[in-house]
């Protein structure tokens, strides 16, 4: 029997539970290597959750992942006929929008409240009233060039982890009299701003929990998530229930044309971006500002042993949506934007690619999705070119061999803003 | 403008958020003074969650909190009229089968996979297969006073956060050959083998994830709650269908009398009782051995800043089952026990030891539950009595509040085996 990854969790030593908590005083002792040796001689590798050799597991991680290891309901198959590509397009969309759990739009129409000047464009301070009990406020940056007479196309700008309106939008300290953070040097990633000064109206809304959301300086995001599950309901689906709101204020703005409206999702901002290309079929192009990754094959690859013994944490739960992962992965659903047109930024695996690629052109919209590598893995050759990642990953591990070059995670203002400046264009 | 508890999170710094993990890359500042300054001169006091002047919440804690603050939908109202009850009780019945989705039972009965002896009983260990992809064990005592001839009563002990059945059993180092762990001091909590000694057949099960169903020596009880949420399901479902199986086998067992069965669960294991005692109408009598809290009241009302301007995080997602606190709180769940007798054996607010009576006699089975305190606060000038708990506590404010002295958290044996055989015994 060999146990190449035993001295992380064995060595002949027990391992000690200190059991801490509110309603928990037991300290209980666990025979670690006596415990891995019942689980049967197949289970040669402890980075990989294996069951015992009537193919049952015995440990709740195994039992509960196998709850995962089918295939989603509605993942896209490229052996799909186009006559019956609207139809598993619709079940998506269906499954989508049962998922958010949106409640009606608000009678109550947003409200400006603050406005300023840029060179070049006005920033105006909106209200929006997703719930009886909440405000949310939103920025619009509006380039001079657009008017009543002559509308713009309009993009919403959806920020990443930590990233806030203010930051997309290039807000300057004392643009607003009560606004924060301060952003006087806005580095690479004001979206917003970008688009704004190539001439769309721009918005930019916070993700729920940060910049203006959070509670009394923090962006107590993982507390909100718990709340929104109790509830029933989930941080996407808040989170794009609060997106939609100003996207649906968007179309009705004089100066904007509601035919040419586009959302641009950088990181955690692409998950609403996805959940709104299914809910609202106005929206007529889409900037996907991440590597695209099979989050579900995510979470079952990456059970590499830490040198604690311990395996790598799904991520946090504000991207739980319960039974999500049952009907579709990423790629499903940026398959499901299809024939409208969808740039992606920052690569992935091209197996993915190519997954989207015969749905577009399925769909009757052949090259309406471009795909672009990370630099460093522009050349095919640096490439990492798998049908199925292996299990026992650790998480550099996993960003290697799905070709992601996380340090250069940023918004790809030099491709994304033309090429949706280039969408949105009139015909 | 008061602000009394501002040196926690203002003193006109700056706090700076380092956005860190997998898709992260900024760093915001947030100006925590001028940000929870906007929320209103009402907002003196930053231990509370308060909307601004116009009743909206601006942060998403105060937003998401916000969808909790109604009163559950099957609440129990002592207002009831006693031909009401039934209804109402069929109702808590069928939110909590919903909730628990619990799939059919499975095909393949329990299988016994070992056996040894104890002074006075023997200890059997069968396998369960709750999944196709599942297997769980669990342990039987078996006086020897019991016989086919002569069927027993019988309870299934359900343990607290990191017990185990071997430890609620009493099982010896060496008692079965793949075992752990040994419990050769089992100290208090030997709450299988209490039961067994006066005369029980007694079955322990373990929670999910704990004890042998440990990941590599891990009780990896975050990333299986996690799992099954992805899923659909959650840990109590899972949890309390493995508990169910067992208590389903025992129901069969001829030296059983399967009108003479109880249940008796510890600190995290009263979870599953409760939803047991929903489930099956079988079950004649309930061992509560915790403190009955109101776990929806507790996550509004623990809002106290730490030192570090954080608040308390509602107890881990174990107990996430996304909805269930939409729907009812635990005394609602204990009031619908009736008139089953129940022994809740730690006390907690008389707020909600008067409901649970209340609605004992409504169901006709008045005096059926016998409650009592902790010792610390059986005599009633020592106890908070408070109809509604404030907010902006900390958790040991908390437990002083409901009259939880939480270092003394234990089986109570002396209550409860006396109690129990009592209640089970052949009219």
């Amino acid at each position: 029997m060999n146990w190449g990854g035993a001295g992380l969790v064995g060595s002949g030593i027990w391992v000690i539970f200190v059991v801490m908590g509110i309603k928990c005083f037991l300290v209980a002792l666990v025979a670690a290597t006596a415990l891995c040796e019942a689980w049967g001689a197949e289970n040669n590798d402890s980075l990989v959750v294996r069951p015992r050799s009537d193919g049952r597991h015995v440990s709740a991680r195994g039992m509960t992942q196998s709850l995962l290891s089918g295939k989603p309901r509605l993942e896209f198959r490229s052996d799909m006929k186009p006559e019956e590509f609207a139809g598993w397009r619709d079940s998506v969309r269906t499954a989508m929008a049962r998922l958010m759990r949106h409640p009606a739009l608000p009678a109550q129409e947003p409200r400006k409240v603050a406005e300023t000047r840029h060179d070049g464009y006005r920033v105006e301070k909106w209200e929006a009233y997703p719930l009886e009990t909440a405000v949310v406020s939103f920025l619009v940056l509006i380039p001079d060039s657009v008017t009543e007479e002559s509308p713009g196309a309009a993009v919403l700008c959806i920020p990443g982890f930590g990233g806030t309106k203010e930051y997309l939008s290039g807000v300057r300290s004392g643009d607003f009299a009560l606004e924060q953070p301060p952003v006087d040097n806005p580095s690479t990633n004001a979206m917003a701003r970008e688009y704004a000064k190539a001439g769309l109206v721009a918005v930019a809304v916070d993700n729920v929990s940060f910049g203006e959301q959070a509670d009394c300086g923090r962006a107590d995001y993982l507390t909100s998530s718990r709340l929104l599950l109790e509830a029933g309901w989930s941080y996407l689906g808040f989170n794009s229930f609060q997106q939609r709101l100003a996207l649906e204020w968007l179309k009705k703005q004089p100066y904007v044309d509601p035919e040419r409206i586009g959302v641009s999702g950088f990181s955690l901002g692409t998950e609403p971006m996805m959940a709104l290309a299914m809910l609202d079929g106005d929206i007529k192009a889409f900037v996907y500002n991440d590597f695209l990754c099979r989050t579900r094959e995510r979470i079952m690859v990456l059970t590499a042993l830490d040198s604690e013994g311990r395996r790598p944490f799904p991520n946090s739960i504000e991207h739980l949506i319960p039974g999500f992962l049952l009907e579709f992965d990423f790629p499903d659903i940026v398959a499901a934007m299809a024939p409208r047109p969808v740039l992606l930024t920052e690569g992935g695996l091209d197996r993915d690619f190519r997954l989207v690629g015969e749905a577009y052109e399925l769909s009757g919209g052949k090259g309406n999705a471009e795909c672009h590598h990370y630099p460093k893995y522009a050349d095919a050759s640096d490439r990492s070119e798998l049908e199925e990642l292996p299990e026992g990953l650790n998480l550099n591990e996993f960003f290697r061999l799905v070709n992601c070059d996380s340090p250069s995670h940023g918004f790809k203002a030099a491709l994304a803003v033309p090429w949706l400046k280039r969408q949105l264009s009139k015909q």
